[in-house]
């Protein structure tokens, strides 16, 4: 049987590469849709990606797969190999169980779902979306029970976008995250400290785009691997080969496209740093979500939001937009916590994660059966006042502001948490071992947290379930620890707590 | 077996479709590598689109479709349905007969050939390149005997470009253009006339692509559901919903720009005069080369190149690149006959096909095993001397100035010629049944021009075989008479003859 592996394993390679490709491909068309396609295209895009999907769908359920993964399972095999089996079994046995009939119903769903969620919002109407929404958790639970009819269906949920870190832990770290931030937040509130607004007024959107392809060049982007364009949410999207942040720019609000430009190339760097001869399989892909979440956090807030990067990046700022104000007030102005804070997207560091406590709640009930969709409106609003003392005036504000439940996604909201969790600890771990970093970004280099990010994240691709990942970067296990220190030093230090 | 018709016929149409989605999603791919991706994307996006490749080819050859295909045969059927089995029936039997081996052979070869022959050519080197040229000729003949061993393998090859004229119409056409073309060349080289060069100088980029801008606005391009982006070589691609134009800007060459992207925008009005309703079926498809490349010639040169248009709108071009030459100077500049025309993409309407002439007679002399690999460049040039009266001093500005061989092409060039023959047969049909359009292209009027065209041409999709659709167009048959009427006629008042 020993001899046999090699040949299965290598056709497993094969058929997993293939999958990996038709997937790209599919990303590519997405990208496109998003970015540079004419409103027109539509009709047509949704029937290619359809059509990449099913055979996606056909290729990861087929019995060919099936028998050379259980052929696999029979034989001694490389640690790498195994992990390549272990994450190829996961998701072949995810798809394996769903009816084709079930994926293409929440494919149809989700695609009339959007312009219903859309026009809701518009109007503030939440009871026009309700009707949409409870199919939509409908439709999700009979997936969960699809995949595993003995288990919590939101944990089956919650394990699409993190399969390994497990939902116990994301309900530990979320409470404690509530626990310990209310009352940070109410000493915020409470302080009597305002921070300084240097930024009001309209700022040239050429400007803008010079000033973040400015701070890409200086972060380190690969332009020879990458791109930067506009679309109306930013995301990024590719492989080590080709990875591409979006932007969008406001007149009015010059540091959004800076912040989320920073974000989206934590995300692409992560992408880059995965091996080029891994390319196709689980060993050239990235680790989910939590991980994934955690390198744009990292770059965004641990770098981009700390005082030492405005002391570096202010003249830089200054050149592109004009606003002669001091690093020390510009910092303070990126970390202002507002007190009004409805929106999730426009959040601090410190209430973001009220909002996600706010959706994990009311998401895990409303698929475990304990919250009927009628209700999400005024529970959300109660959320609102208990968590952040601030009650939204409209659904528009409240409920119908993200578009995740309208694409079908329920369980993803934590791991925007967990990723943030996860940015300080390992920063913390690199600053520790190749650190202190304060200097270093204050003269504006980059290159020894890239080095340490790639040899300790990015360049194992999923080898390690995520829990093993973190040990092998940081040494310790996985804990909130390290953010809790950061948030309460840094707001402490800003709101004299 | 009446009853049974409709069921396989939708089981036909599903799977057609799935194929032509997959074939679309494909042609996105290959856009986005000649316009956006960054250099670096090269080894995966090769990988997609090989994924991409061989799905398609298993979808094509599957049993599933050839056992619908044998029972549709079987059955009375629409004649709309009827075309859609002719179309899908020629493609799935050629493919079927090819060896997927061979596929992948040709594949390979044409990808390693592209860099040897670009080296050749930058050292006009010929030698280096025989060997792959010579392997590729093989392959092709190898091609062409898998799918018909019985036929003459350069007619099988032209046949992947134009299936229905059939190569003896290609011959006499050829024949005809070269007897009656060359003493027509000889003509203008013999009466001294030169024409007048307002162009000269170096125009902004910028300058050149507001203009092409507007061109595209003033012949009606539909901006929702198309984009014009700059590339290497000018291409189209895309759909009925989604049609794309490149085009590219030399500093010194201010109508390059403008006639390749009229060019492009006559591909482009084919593409988005297809039916909606029938997108993902040969009857939303285009019908083949010859037919294409008679919608791009005529916005080019029955259009762009007319008296009539300079005079409608040499003010624009006044307006941008700020030459101010008269009507007629501009529309006997853009129609000069150059005497040492070497290259074929910068011929004018008379050389150009002599280029064509010659690669043809050689390209069918190698396939036919009648012309060693060894001897093109002496022919190319005795040829060149010959129909042109110009010998190339280099082989770079020879026989390797073209991609078409190295990408493993045989038998494509003759469509430019009989693409240009019919555009002059659909031109003046359309004239004489709704023109003289004289006046109506002096006042920038075109929708009646695009109606009739859509109606007459791009509506059909795949419908009728190729000389069905110019008869139920023109009223007669696919001929000659009215492109050398035309030439003799325009080129005859150029130059005094």
């Amino acid at each position: 049987m020993g001899a046999k592996a090699p040949d299965a394993y290598a056709e497993l390679l094969d058929h997993v590469q293939q999958l990996s490709y038709v997937a790209d491909a599919g990303g590519l068309l997405r990208w496109d849709q998003q970015v540079m396609m004419p409103d027109g295209g539509t009709p047509a895009r949704s029937k290619q990606q359809s059509a990449l999907s099913t055979l996606h769908h056909d290729l990861l359920t087929d019995d060919d797969l099936a028998d050379s993964l259980a052929e696999l399972e029979a034989v001694d095999l490389e640690p790498e190999q195994q992990a390549v089996v272990r994450e190829v079994s996961r998701e072949h046995e995810r798809a394996r169980n769903v009816p084709r009939d079930l994926v293409e119903r929440i494919s149809e769903t989700t695609s009339e779902a959007l312009p219903v969620w859309e026009q809701a919002r518009a109007d503030d109407d939440f009871e026009s979306f309700a009707p949409v929404l409870e199919e939509l958790v409908e439709l999700r639970r009979e997936y969960a029970e699809a995949i595993d009819p003995d288990r919590d269906p939101y944990e089956v949920l919650f394990e699409e976008f993190e399969p390994y870190l497990g939902l116990d832990t994301a309900e530990r770290i979320l409470e404690r995250l509530r626990d310990e931030l209310v009352p940070l937040i109410d000493d915020v509130a409470d302080s009597g400290v305002t921070q300084p607004l240097p930024f009001e007024g309209t700022f040239d959107v050429d400007d803008q785009e010079a000033l973040v392809r400015e701070a890409l060049d200086e972060l380190g982007f690969d332009w020879n691997r990458g791109r930067l364009d506009t679309s109306a949410h930013p995301f990024t999207s590719g492989t080590q080969f080709d990875a591409r942040i979006t932007t969008r720019f406001d007149e009015e609000k010059p540091l959004d496209s800076l912040s989320s430009t920073i974000h989206e190339f934590g995300h692409a760097t992560y992408s880059l740093g995965l091996p080029d001869d891994h390319y196709g399989t689980p060993l050239g892909e990235s680790r989910d979500l939590t991980v994934h979440e955690s390198q744009s956090r990292l770059w965004e807030n641990h770098i981009g939001r700390s005082q030492a990067f405005w002391e570096y990046f202010m003249p830089t700022v200054e050149d592109h937009l004009g606003v002669g104000a001091s690093a020390e007030d510009a910092y303070r102005s990126v970390n202002r916590v507002y007190d009004d804070n409805l929106i999730r997207v426009e959040a601090d560091e410190l209430t973001y994660h009220m909002h996600i406590v706010l959706r994990f709640e009311i998401e895990r009930a409303l698929i475990g059966g304990d919250l009927d969709v009628s209700e999400v409106p005024h529970v959300w609003n109660d959320k609102m006042e208990e968590y952040l003392g601030v009650r939204p005036d409209t659904d528009a504000e409240g409920c119908l502001q993200d578009i995740h439940w309208t694409n079908g996604t329920f369980g993803y909201f934590p791991t925007y948490s967990l990723g943030s969790v996860l940015a300080a600890q390992l920063y913390d771990a690199a600053d520790a071992e190749i650190g202190p970093f304060d200097d270093t970004v204050r003269a504006g280099e980059f290159d020894a947290l890239h080095e340490w990010l790639t040899e300790n994240v990015h360049q194992h691709g999923k080898r390690y379930p995520t829990e093993d990942l973190i040990e092998e970067a940081t040494g310790e296990t996985y804990t909130a620890d390290y953010f809790l220190e950061y948030v309460t030093e840094k707001y402490g230090s800003l709101y004299d707590l």
